[in-house]
């Protein structure tokens, strides 16, 4: 590309709507995307995934970039996020992932003891997950040149508790056991997980990221102490790391008593879910772009009834600049496309300024 | 029993820590009792339930006895709660219930649509409970004249969404999906279980126990709003309809921002769990007694750890009349019982006014 090209590229991505509500700057309408809006909900993308196993998909910068883009072209959204998954800075740590078929992730040699933490490797070399930021060049090239591409990995704390857990967990004993009973240790895992984040993330931005996202999405089973004490430190570390001038989303769910604590942590952006009121949370969040708040069950039900629902968040969000419209969690598998193509349509129609 | 002697049951009952910590008055130690106290965690109880089936256990007034006095006694614990379910009132609704081992509760017969709704049952007579009641009247023959013994069942949303699901629930998407698309039969079916408490909780009171808990374990799946349209008129239907002079518990976990809504549905004692900070949570809440806040978790450390995080709780209660110690949510199964005793000693020592 010529460097004039790539000015005005640059200046297009920089003036989105999604860029400047990052920036809580005056948008001509609420920008909207969706967490996992590239996913087994969407005809096109379970054709792609018959035939390929997840972590190969998420492997094949080709396939990864053809996902990516036909979402965000079929949705109309206003940011493109990169296929892959929030657990793939667990394998150069030394962390067998594997993706069972309809179980998730399952990781055969969890973290139990302080033991098992010195044996995690420091990530030296990024470019072992050089395909993710293949993926995400590929990707930039051929989506919208407009149109914002975010990078991402799960956060501190919950690629910790996956770590631990070997997968998902209901009480996270093990997690909090390790935290609790040896907060060296927890420390030092941490710490380690935090760096190869920062080098994670910021390799994604280089690639051509425009904002990237901590998905933190099982930080709601701690209290707040367990938050400010265990996780605080480490999530600050990272997003202060992250290549200035580049937003950083902030997300957990049931984050309810965490808010305040999440921002002190840091982020541009805020990822709320449907479990508090957006006009409560942001005010309490203070100046800062929010973005979630849509139950994502609420997919299930029918245009009317969404557009009550999406009305709603926009009137408490009134118009106030730094509204990201999204989902408090990700697309459920079996939601109605149509569903999710009428709730984007409905947002840029009533968030008309 | 003379009478002399029940009128002097009576007043020591009524003036133990427990109930007057419910009324809000002074103690002379923070009174302290923990969720599923009779427990898999504890071997006197697996030696009764390695015979037996869980439900057959509930359905066998004896063994339900004997489980409910042991733990109260072993643990020293300032009051006792009567062995059972929190979803046995959903049977005499027409609910094929099982117990399957190491799952949880099993419905066969789950309600999804209206018509599901139709063919539920109104609890005309409360008598095929009588089994609880039973058990009631023999464990407060057996308990010691002055502990309180709680009856208890789980609260109006919490089993409509276990009817709903037909067990345990991620995202609650059938509930979710029956509530918002026909407000009509979610209504009608909150209404019917909420007709069949009043009676199951007050023939349970007339049985004999002392205050009477609502676990509504699994509201906090829902938003605000969600929850002032679709739970709290019932909720609060239920607790205004409890037998004048009772004190009603009323306990959720994941509230962090429902506090003020459960409060208005009503309750003597609000319980809430380890996701909010209790002097936080009890400013919002007001002038209403509250209990929980402890981690299960936090269980499985050692005593210096446990006396750390239990005197936290006392000094955020700060003495405050109204303040009755408990878990967040259920003692987990391989809880060490060491711990658990650890903790009651703790709390009483620590608490001393």
């Amino acid at each position: 590309m010529s460097e004039e090209k790539n000015n005005f590229q640059e200046t297009a991505l920089n003036q989105s709507p999604f860029m400047r509500a990052c920036r809580r700057e005056p948008v001509p309408y609420t920008p909207i995307w969706l967490m996992r809006q590239a996913g087994r909900y969407m005809p096109e993308y379970r054709e792609v995934r018959a035939r390929t196993g997840f972590l190969e998909m998420c492997k094949t910068p080709e396939l990864a970039t053809e996902v990516t883009v036909t979402a965000a072209e079929r949705l109309g959204v206003d940011a493109a996020i990169i296929f892959a998954d929030i657990l793939l800075i667990l394998e150069p740590m030394g962390i067998d992932l594997e993706f069972a078929k309809g179980e998730g992730p399952v990781i055969h040699n969890p973290v139990r003891v302080a033991q098992d933490v010195t044996r995690l490797r420091e990530v030296e070399d990024i470019q072992s997950l050089d395909y993710v930021f293949e993926a995400i060049r590929q990707t930039r090239r051929a989506l919208k040149p407009d149109l914002p591409l975010i990078g991402f990995s799960g956060a501190p704390f919950t690629l910790a508790s996956y770590m631990i857990e070997g997968g998902g967990s209901k009480n996270y004993i093990h997690t909090k056991r390790l935290m609790y009973g040896d907060s060296g240790a927890w420390h030092a895992m941490m710490s380690l997980i935090s760096r190869a984040l920062i080098k994670y993330l910021n390799a994604q931005i280089a690639a051509g990221a425009q904002a990237v996202q901590l998905f933190d999405s099982w930080v709601g089973c701690l209290s707040p102490d367990d938050y400010r004490e265990y996780v605080l430190p480490h999530t600050r570390e990272v997003i202060a790391a992250v290549t200035q001038g580049t937003p950083v989303l902030h997300f957990g769910t049931g984050t309810a008593a965490l808010l305040e604590l999440m921002r002190e942590a840091g982020g541009d952006v805020i990822g709320i879910d449907w479990r508090v009121d957006l006009a409560d949370a942001w005010q309490r969040l203070g100046d800062v772009a929010v973005m979630g708040n849509f139950d994502p069950v609420q997919l299930f039900t029918n245009p009317d009834f969404i557009r009550a629902q999406a009305k709603k968040i926009l009137d408490r969000a009134n118009n106030r600049n730094g509204h990201i419209f999204n989902l408090g969690h990700g697309i459920l598998p079996e939601t109605p496309v149509d569903n999710v193509l009428a709730l984007i349509d409905l947002v840029h129609e009533l968030s008309q300024r």
